[in-house]
């Protein structure tokens, strides 16, 4: 089969790969519909993670199944599945506690690499869950949203409480960002801040339901979400970018009690203990639980209750894999969505 | 008045200070009817904080009301009253959403030093409160303890989320560790585990209700509470010392999308962003809203259902402070109460 691997900084190719066989038998094969191009795709790709040659890439999927293993009772041949970017069981007591992302036996499909047409996906009744009959093609981009950067931005929003009443900050424009606006809002909150500098994603942050936009960063940008809260700072804010400024951000955009939900993947951050204990927020996050998520977002998003598709701006074939990370490098797009 | 001040590290003296007068309208004046020494005193003590000569001390106390400033409605004089450590208005939004350590008008009671004959009280109707009628001298003990060590271990219980069906690990066996014990067990936790290498503590942390004693610290502590709850970690841990080596034993000990709540004031503490993301904790903490709390741990007391004032191990007069104060430093003592 095709798959993109990395061979080092700022250089992925699509080469033939085997395809992926059962190794256990809890194990399913998909046949990918579609994959894209994640934000955390790009840490390796600039360089600010080791890459070891070639390192498949893609962890996030839809896609058909095509061969189950003995043990998967839940999953059928046939079936239109999406699921996270980790495997779980799903039965483990963080499973039941809705942290599947940390699950007992918690694998990462990013070592599948999901941007190729298959894909092995591990504990396949845990990981998986399959839409109500096959989706029309219009559905597919947002169905491949909830398995990552949707699923992600609606942890940042849980974890940061959104909520009615409450008026939300959200640190970060990526697609995880814009799609915690979107969050924010079907959770019912009544304020939503987007912070961007950016016309194109401030504008699909308004989509999304973003009430207000914040240009300013740093200590400029806390400023003026105090300014937009009397001076208490938000009750809610979502930090969805991964930096030290952000997280500083984050917090310092907080209210005394208030709650941040972090959902970029931390890079060379480390939090000052004091500052940290005198602000008195809640602090939650990590890699999203979005097994968690799937099937009320999957639920919405066959009802049309949302369409965080439209975050997709940009669709090439699975070949143009390299022009597609170039496109998020550059910022020429916010999401890239590929065809096997 | 006579009343503590230090002079430096080490330097503790009871001198004759000017009775505090009434400043604003809202101020109270109260004759400390019992005061004490405080784990957050030993850092200037110790050399851990700057310390400017002469400072008053003590920011704890229990007394009955002399003085009301002309916009004082609630609070009469002849009450016996307990307050917190930060004055608050109770009425702005941070206090009504119940953190009253943050008020957007707190001040420090510690500037005033309640290690002494008397004190004044900013804010008399939002800081303090009165207990149903003149209570018995015995019970006198547990109200001073209400008033920050109680009220700061039932906040670390509360940020830890300690309830029904949790298991919870204790991180710290100062007063403030050891009545995170009873809050858990009061909260209805199923098993408190306290971590102390002291027998006397030990001891009293049964008292209060511990049901496991881990004596290990740093990483063989984290092994000895995964080993007792089946690998994943409690579900909530309270940090009561606020080291680097406590904080980090505290997330550790902790499982995936568990509750970290942490009292112990911060000194050179820097978490890592990265262990912190994969850790998926919740971390909330930071000056404990005691005034939240404080009508609910008066009826509690006056009612003998707690009875939190066994934490202060030794009772001097306030002339004696000085030796007081060594006998925390070089912990003989858990908790000294002093009598004006």
């Amino acid at each position: 089969m095709r798959g993109v691997v990395m061979h080092a900084p700022g250089d992925v190719e699509v080469v033939e790969r085997p395809d992926p066989r059962l190794i256990a038998p809890t194990d399913a094969i998909i046949r990918v519909s579609a994959t894209c191009i994640c934000g955390s795709d790009l840490w390796p790709w600039r360089g600010a993670d080791e890459v070891a040659d070639p390192t498949p890439m893609g962890h996030e999927y839809v896609g058909v199944v095509e061969e189950t293993g003995d043990d998967v009772a839940t999953i059928k041949v046939g079936d239109f599945v999406v699921g996270s970017f980790f495997a779980s069981d799903n039965t483990c007591e963080i499973c039941q506690a809705g942290y599947q992302s940390r699950c007992a036996h918690a694998q990462l499909i990013g070592k599948e690499g999901t941007q190729a047409e298959l894909a092995r996906i591990p504990m396949a009744d845990g990981t998986l869950v399959a839409t109500p009959g096959r989706p029309g093609t219009e559905l597919i981009p947002s169905l491949l949203a909830a398995s990552d950067v949707l699923g992600t931005g609606w942890f940042g929003a849980v974890a940061a409480e959104a909520g009615p009443g409450k008026t939300v900050a959200v640190v970060g424009d990526g697609a995880v960002g814009l799609l915690a606006v979107l969050a924010a809002r079907q959770r019912g909150a009544e304020r939503v801040i987007a912070m961007s500098r950016h016309k194109g994603r401030q504008k699909l942050a308004l989509d999304f339901g973003a009430t207000d936009i914040v240009t300013e960063r740093g200590d400029a940008g806390v400023a003026q979400v105090k300014d937009l809260t009397a001076g208490y700072g938000a009750h809610s804010v979502i930090e969805a970018v991964g930096t030290q400024e952000s997280m500083m951000q984050a917090i310092r955009s907080t209210r005394p009690g208030g709650h941040v939900g972090y959902v970029g993947v931390s890079h060379g951050v480390e939090l000052p203990g004091e500052e940290l204990f005198f602000s008195g927020v809640h602090l939650h996050g990590g890699p999203a639980p979005v097994r968690r998520f799937l099937p009320e977002l999957i639920r919405l998003i066959c009802d049309g209750a949302i369409d965080p598709g439209k975050v997709f701006d940009l669709t090439l074939p699975l070949d143009q894999a390299a022009e597609g990370y170039r496109a998020m490098d550059q910022r020429r797009a916010i999401k890239v969505l590929l065809r096997p």
